[in-house]
């Protein structure tokens, strides 16, 4: 079954606290422009990411605000700003490193939330009966190409508000030779 | 069949006239670790990779001289610094783009060279036999793990000097969950 791929450069969401702290009081996230999962967006705003090592300016902010401020790094940039970030799901970020983020009005030092995120599939409940897939199932996906990958322990999730992608990486992106609207095939 | 793996990060092959060019007169690269191919290093010698985009500076160069001068980049590297790198076999340089390159003692601006590295398996004439590869011939490596993969379109070079390992960038490292050491299997 072909799936259409999108790459996540490297990107945080925000909690509705921390937009404060970064944009001043009582400001919320605006939208630049829609992504494919309904409801969410790249923002206007833009963060820094600063270790001691390194920092990435003008990084981007999927809105809209979370419960949970979240920082998803290729492992490039992990490594360039010297953070070990394990491979998580989008979520679980307990046990994971801090880092701070600065947007124009303020700073803040998350103790934790920076993390690789695990390669999935975004599926609706109509996508996963369609294709005879459940929430949480591992699958491969292959890419054709000069630098053909097939992916292993790609997670299925499953939501009514979701559309049909695989998400990667820009790494995994790169390791395949995508620049993106390529699709893959999904292999259960 | 079992093959060690080899990360290669960003570096450079330099001319005995660009040696000569970047650090000076009756130059030469000196050693400052073997790498696992017969008869290279990793020399002490550093350069600065720069476009008006970004920059890369204390970049590894690979001794010794070379035929002609090659830059080898991950494509994280090449979007960074804004050169539209081909995926090339070493030494497979014509129609790449150029780069300044910036040593102690002066620079050279290369008119082509620019390169992601095709992944590779370096096989000497008796693990070929072994294995029942040829040069030239394409095979798939497969790598367990979290991030497991498998990398399809991967080319077998033989030469006596060759020592049994995959060499892949960090791009192809990250996308596996690769820290070095480990090992991938061999598909034919």
């Amino acid at each position: 079954m072909k799936i259409p791929i999108e790459i996540s450069a490297r990107h945080v969401h925000l909690c509705p606290r921390d937009v404060e702290k970064l944009f001043g009081r009582g400001k919320r996230l605006t939208s630049q422009t829609p992504i494919s999962q309904t409801g969410q967006f790249l923002s206007r705003e833009r963060v820094t990411l600063r270790t001691t090592n390194s920092e990435f300016a003008n990084v981007g902010i999927v809105g809209p605000e979370r419960r949970e401020t979240q920082v998803e790094l290729a492992a490039t940039d992990a490594r360039r700003l010297g953070v070990a970030a394990p491979v998580r799901e989008s979520g679980h970020l307990t046990g994971t490193p801090g880092i701070t983020i600065t947007g124009p009005k303020g700073s803040v030092k998350i103790t934790h939330g920076v993390i690789l995120s695990k390669r999935h599939i975004h599926a609706s409940k109509k996508d996963a009966k369609r294709h005879g897939l459940r929430h949480g199932q591992l699958v491969s996906v292959s890419i054709k190409g000069e630098r053909a990958v097939t992916f292993h322990n790609v997670i299925v999730r499953v939501h009514e508000s979701f559309h049909w992608r695989l998400h990667l990486d820009t790494d995994e992106a790169n390791a395949a030779g995508l620049t993106g609207n390529e699709k893959g095939d999904v292999i259960v």
